[in-house]
């Protein structure tokens, strides 16, 4: 079996099954307790934290652990806009965001505020130029995706941020980085970002776990109310056995980072290699470093994506067609519409790899991509 | 080590353990992955509906999945009341509810919504009478804590569902189950209860998984809002491992539950009758049907529950004064207050059991308690 479905979610490191299986079983007490053994449990949420905010280069303090990177996402964006109402009410997003980000701030339609999308190029580019100009005298907040986790575009935080807070220091820069955690240093203080989200399932950690960096000073509303855990940012028990996986996974990726960024991008660049070479394939991700290590977009002129998908898993490699996170938008891609492919994003596939990839499996690839296009060159329309 | 804190959180049972460790060695596509490895994981969340939805005797489509029993309160008074703004402006709920129930409809307070709060008798009953009395032409929805999470007691749901229903059939009735779930039947059907929350990690499941129940045909609007999963109720990838750990949890309360419950019960039985035979000891809590089997709330005169809780602790015995679900209002008891506990409510401790406690446990507590009352005479106010 290959799996290459990395970006839609992640084994869960051995390490990181121990941490949650050792946790279970001995520090089960709740972390707001207030005996000895809640503080144990406690303890494991404060490493967890302190892990998180080595890694960002940020403070223990801002860090809040959420579900997921989806509620990441609604508490920063919702949170933060709702919280701040002076502050406008034109919101600014890129063409090529996660649902999770489009539909929180689509929900604030009905509260007045306008959300605007600036557009991106072939390669899934920003231009911060563009965006800096759409910025107005209302605009509140900007989110903009680090790694697009269709096609692997890196958007630079770097100037965006710079650009924005030129214009006005007051602006909010939300960063969706669920796809770069892992794969990218993730800077946000050098980047000027005020919010960041991210999600463990994406990088070996287990599922239900995510968390919420808010700088320290960014006002934000409480999405989820009750026990006022979380200094009342958000309520409910906190979720000791996955925050201290996701630690866990954290803790991993420093280990060895370029040696696995290496493995990682040989792998993705063996297939841009192999796939450019077939006839009517075309490559929407790049063997540069405006492309992310792990995420391969291919498009295959003529035949639709679940007939690819299907040839593959007959041949046990699994792969996703457009972003497989959404059971909503069956087909539809955002992405894909946003860098022109037109009708080709119905005949596009995803590769997304791990760490835990190997080159043999990209060739055991490419052998099936070159044996299902034989294969199905009579039905391709030309 | 004696843990009588399992109202706060329970340990995992093995089987939960090893199904959670099971699940992610194997199951970790992604559940919304269209190909055969994402339907396996899919597979394992249908698997805990099944089991849940038999277990309330209700539909597997009335059930969703949450990261716990907070957000399903949030989801189920937030997203009912918001769906339904022509339903009135007047909500109720007992003067127990936990923090989970409280925060989410004070937070409705700014859109211009009411609640009203129904007094609980000594015992922390709720008169269903009073109760149907209180309801308005204006009355929304009514929230009724199935059993408290600090003193036990049992509301009387059937009787409130049959009254609120004979006023006005289009009264939502939500029900927090929280504490109930594995020790008393829990039927929504029968109380004609429309949205009823639980939560795994207090019956031998994870953290950070909890499900809603939601009848069908009542309208919720989502308040996590993405990717468009659990039919865009609930946005995020699905936790398959705490989910089908948590369904796995419910499993296990359907073997020998008779016998679950009369051990629980003979262990309250046992402490009930010791305490209550010493001096200035009063007992919250009671030996009868309204009260639930696995909760002791014990009030000690003169003696403030944090010494209280230090003494137990040093002879590895873990107890809570009054809840520990909350961190952000340490001493304050809204149940003991309810209740007309007075400045007693801050010599409050609770005791909390699970199956994994035994007898020899109540005893090593009764005559720990002992030595500690007899120690602390000198400072004790009379």
């Amino acid at each position: 079996m290959i799996y290459f479905d990395n970006a839609a979610s992640t084994r869960p490191a051995p390490e990181v099954r121990n941490i949650i299986a050792q946790c279970m079983e001995k520090f089960y007490a709740n972390p707001s307790a207030k005996h000895r053994f809640g503080l144990e449990a406690h303890n494991r949420i404060r490493e967890a934290a302190r892990i998180i905010a080595a890694h960002l280069k940020v403070s223990e303090k801002e860090i809040i652990f959420t579900s997921g990177g989806t509620e990441a996402n609604n508490l920063a964006l919702l949170g933060s806009v709702l919280a701040n109402p002076r502050n406008g009410k034109h919101l600014l997003c890129s063409a090529i965001e996660h649902a999770a980000v489009y539909e929180p701030l689509s929900s604030l339609k009905e509260k007045g505020y306008e959300t605007e999308i600036i557009p991106v190029d072939r390669r899934g580019q920003i231009d911060p130029e563009a965006l800096a100009a759409s910025i107005r005298p209302d605009t509140a907040l900007v989110s903009v995706m680090h790694v697009n986790n269709e096609i692997g575009s890196i958007a630079p935080l770097s100037q965006i941020g710079k650009r924005i807070k030129e214009k006005n220091p007051n602006i909010l820069f939300h960063v969706d980085a669920v796809q770069s955690i892992g794969k990218l240093p993730v800077f946000p203080k050098r980047w000027e970002v005020d919010l960041l989200s991210a999600s463990a399932h994406k990088f070996h950690g287990p599922k239900g776990a995510g968390f919420l960096y808010c700088r320290e000073g960014v006002r934000l509303l409480t999405q989820i109310h009750g026990g006022g855990q979380q200094r009342k940012l958000r309520s409910g028990t906190l979720d000791v056995y996955d925050i201290a996986g996701m630690g866990e996974a954290v803790r991993l990726l420093g280990i060895d980072w370029d040696k696995r960024i290496a493995h990682m991008t040989s792998i993705k660049n063996n297939i841009l290699s192999r796939m450019e070479r077939m006839p009517g394939v075309i490559l929407n991700s790049y063997p540069d470093d405006q492309s992310a290590p792990h995420i391969v977009s291919i498009s295959v002129e003529g035949i639709p994506s679940e007939i690819l998908l299907h040839a593959l898993e007959e041949r046990e490699i699994y792969v996703a067609s457009g972003s497989a996170c959404s059971s909503s938008h069956p087909g539809i891609s955002g992405t894909l519409q946003a860098i022109g492919l037109g009708v080709l994003a119905q005949s596009t596939i995803r590769v997304s790899l791990s760490e835990d990839n190997t080159l043999e499996e990209a060739e055991c690839f490419g052998d099936a991509m070159e044996e299902i296009l034989r294969e199905l060159a009579p039905i391709r329309k030309r």
